[in-house]
């Protein structure tokens, strides 16, 4: 939950004079996004959601975030349409921030995932990928193998001491393993890197949106499923769900076929998804901010997830043949 | 801002099916009231306010408030109206919660409040007391003079002593007054009780909107009037606005006349009311939960507008002739 920066009547009446989206009619801050302040907009030309990005979002890294969601809402995906202002830009400023006005998208996230859902993703993400794979522009994954030691590293210094003994070594010991065994060239293009549940929307049955593109970046394919695979296919208790997996991937496989070194490197690259967001929530629980609203995310439910994937041999324990 | 309970897919479907809404297309928590939860839900049928009833309001009051607002927009109040459900209510359950859905109102809530909109403010509040006064159910104001001494006693209790030597014997002193001074006989009805800005809409230079009724009460009309002369009529700095006061006083008296006894005692309700939330609000500081996300209002905003009235004489300090 997050809405971090106000808007006064006179910035917001300043910000919709530049589009042609007639007076705002009403403006409320909602429940959506941890790294952006986002407000439903009701103007006279329908509905929208505006979008102040906070400091976690890079400003220069905005036209790619905004571009490839045009990118693919042309193409035919279901991603929110940025609506241009008069003067054809997509990214503005309003209250001191950078802001987008971006299509309102019907559907709902879900809580209980079914394997269904998770077919309907693997086909999404395929579609994603596609659609996406003539995108002009490129941005580096700065959250992939090169970023995990000196994140690592971070995660050390602002330890208390407490997690020594056990976590870190074995942290340690598995970016050593990945940095001497990560693939060097697989099918490769822009990915969502940040696909979980909340970022899907579904509505009878079908994707009706995917949203929060802040990650998005080039990276491998089958990387953007590895992440998928740890966000969607383990219960609440821990256990993986091996019929979710085989519908993520047989659903990902209806769209896009898999080439034979992605399917032998999924293990290996679902441990990386699960150290990269080992990382990010353990450095985010070290360095608290004293009265945050956000409460941070378990770290150790991604250590639990690494260890599966380690014990895996090949892309059978994830359901296929 | 508060979403505190999270509502399934298939509670809100369970909920909709009670209702000639249709299916619901989309439901975001939005940032609006800190005693519920408020969600942005959009049906088939249109937008609507889905309210869920925290704590803090008390379940049996509910009918009242919602029999209320539908009075009101019934008689042509800028209220939200409750919808009803297939079998006529407008009390649910979802979530192990009562809940409501609510017509969703158009407009905007001011951060900076002009004398315009004083006038505006105090057209609508005597629209509300008038077209009120024939609403059958009561509430007494649990609010109101007789709580102010036990509230006061528990905030006592629940001091750490740094605030006992100047501000609690100012406080006890002034209940003391009060309770020989309150007036027992002024034109009463249904109040608001709570209209401060962020509860009232205005669009195109209009009042829009009026919604949070979950204070309202049986009480004297200029108490509601002294609650408001207090929440819009001093500046963010302590110093009274004059203008404002004078505005929202003749836009009420646009309205409904005033009686002279209301006038003579205005000066003594404002004391009062902002004894109740200077009060209210230092319960609440003295209170605080950890990891709360709601963050007190400071309470001696409210000491400072007790000072204010405290030195006036008559209600020509309020620019009223």
């Amino acid at each position: 939950m997050a809405v971090y920066t106000d808007i006064s009547e006179e910035e917001l009446d300043g910000l919709l004079d530049q589009y042609d989206l007639g007076q705002a009619l009403s403006c409320k801050g909602i429940a959506e996004g941890v790294e952006n302040s986002n407000y439903l907009l009701h103007t006279e030309a329908g509905y929208y959601i505006l979008t102040l990005y906070e400091k976690r979002v890079s400003e220069e890294d905005l036209p790619f975030f905004l571009g490839l969601m045009e990118h693919l809402e042309t193409g035919g995906f279901m991603s929110p349409r940025p609506i241009a202002a008069k003067d054809g830009a997509s990214l503005k400023k309003v209250a001191g921030r950078p802001a987008a006005i971006i299509e309102f998208l019907d559907g709902r996230s879900i809580k209980r995932v079914t394997p269904q859902h998770c077919t309907l993703l693997g086909q999404a993400l395929a579609r994603l990928h596609t659609i996406g794979s003539d995108f002009k522009m490129t941005r580096a994954n700065t959250l992939s193998l090169s970023s995990w030691r000196p994140l690592y590293e971070a995660c050390l210094k602002s330890d208390d001491n407490t997690l020594n003994t056990q976590l870190f070594p074995e942290i340690e010991s598995e970016i050593t393993f990945l940095e001497s065994h990560w693939p060097a060239d697989l099918p490769s293009g822009v990915i969502h890197a940040d696909l979980f549940p909340d970022n899907i929307f579904f509505l009878k049955d079908k994707v009706s949106g995917v949203i929060d593109y802040y990650f998005a970046c080039n990276d491998y394919f089958a990387y953007d499923l590895a992440i998928c695979v740890n966000a969607w296919c383990f219960e609440n208790d821990g256990s993986f769900n091996i019929t979710k997996a085989r519908k993520l991937l047989n659903g990902y496989r209806d769209v896009r076929a898999f080439s034979k070194k992605e399917l032998e490197f999924l293990p290996l690259l679902c441990r990386g998804a699960a150290v990269r967001f080992l990382l990010t929530r353990l450095y985010d629980w070290l360095n608290q901010v004293d009265g945050a609203l956000v409460r941070p995310k378990d770290p150790l439910e991604y250590l639990k997830k690494l260890q599966f994937h380690q014990a895996v041999k090949n892309v059978a324990a994830y359901g296929l043949d």
